[in-house]
């Protein structure tokens, strides 16, 4: 499942010429649902759309607020062109969930994201409508969320490995460290776990 | 080097109460560079913008004619935040190319496009400024572009593979072939050993 996250000052859907969905300030979803995705992969999109730090803090600390930290909206649309596969330059989105089983599992998503949070803040589009979604992005600030099972980037495993190996060296010299950082590998196949003990690198720049 | 593109029926940026860029139908991309980005990314980036089909020809058959085919424009704009890495739910973007370099190559990476296409209709948004992208995303249609040493869909890479294989079977078959196909699977694999140097990893920076 991939969702693209733009962080919006509004954003509205038109159908034909007329408004069917609107928000202020929060986050504007784009959602791909690909035909292997389960229901472990609409977690992870939820909690993530819902938690993820894009907002800046009353003192204006950026990258510090989840739009349900600073009660903003999301407005969540459909979109099956996120699956896809290039074949030279001609799209091919047979890897997207085919509409009749898309349908009531993005329904399902919006529902869980509604429980998770307000109800009335989730906003949706038109399921397989022709819309216009008019997105005033914010920033800019646009964000991929990847699920679980989907792509992994094979640089940063690379990376994790290196990192792993490296801490392995070190335990086997040095004193004793806990098995967080043995779970750092894992937690990148499983991104839910924690980030380790990388310390914090977090940067604060602004959007 | 990772884009967002977004079919638009048209898009502009204002910057305070300015309005600094417009286009009408065309493409809203939103541009990542990563600090392991080359003009081998860039390159793969500007020509599949330029020649993507997401839009429908004059008989009205979708998915059949690009930008330059329809004489759209393309709007541009750099957005560090998408080479994003989640440490839990706050995005670190130390793997973004640092501002000092990212404006210089991303300026080349506009000339390139103008090149290949018409100057007058690649637009640009004010890079490091706080910006209002509107994007009046159409359809919507939204396809993510990851260049060759970004990264890699396991899914396609399975793929690639079982097409390998099938290669080899035929090769020790039938006639003989080049060894074109036995590189691009390598290549997939290991997409840029040259990644270079990780570079200033300094954060505060504008979109």
């Amino acid at each position: 499942m991939r969702a693209i996250v733009q962080r919006v000052s509004k954003a509205t859907v038109t159908v034909g010429d007329e408004q069917i969905s609107s928000i202020g300030r929060g986050l504007c979803v784009l959602l791909g649902i690909s035909v292997e995705d389960t229901q472990r992969d609409a977690d992870y999109i939820v909690r993530k759309i819902l938690n993820l730090r894009l907002f800046e803090d009353e003192n204006g600390r950026a990258w510090s607020k989840s739009v349900m930290d600073r009660d903003f909206e999301v407005l969540c649309v459909s979109q099956f062109t996120l699956q896809c596969i290039l074949k030279g330059n001609k799209p091919d989105f047979h890897s997207a969930m085919p509409a009749e089983l898309a349908q009531p599992f993005y329904n399902s998503i919006l529902e869980n994201m509604r429980s998770a949070y307000k109800p009335e803040f989730i906003k949706d589009g038109k399921f397989g409508a022709a819309m216009q979604v008019h997105i005033q992005n914010d920033g800019p600030v646009t964000v991929e969320l990847t699920s679980p099972t989907g792509p992994i980037d094979p640089k940063q495993l690379s990376k994790l490995e290196k990192q792993q190996q490296r801490k392995e060296k070190t335990r086997s010299k040095g004193p004793s460290e806990s098995g967080r950082e043995k779970g750092a590998l894992r937690s990148r196949q499983d991104p839910n776990a924690s980030s380790g003990a990388e310390g914090d690198v977090s940067s604060e720049r602004e959007p």
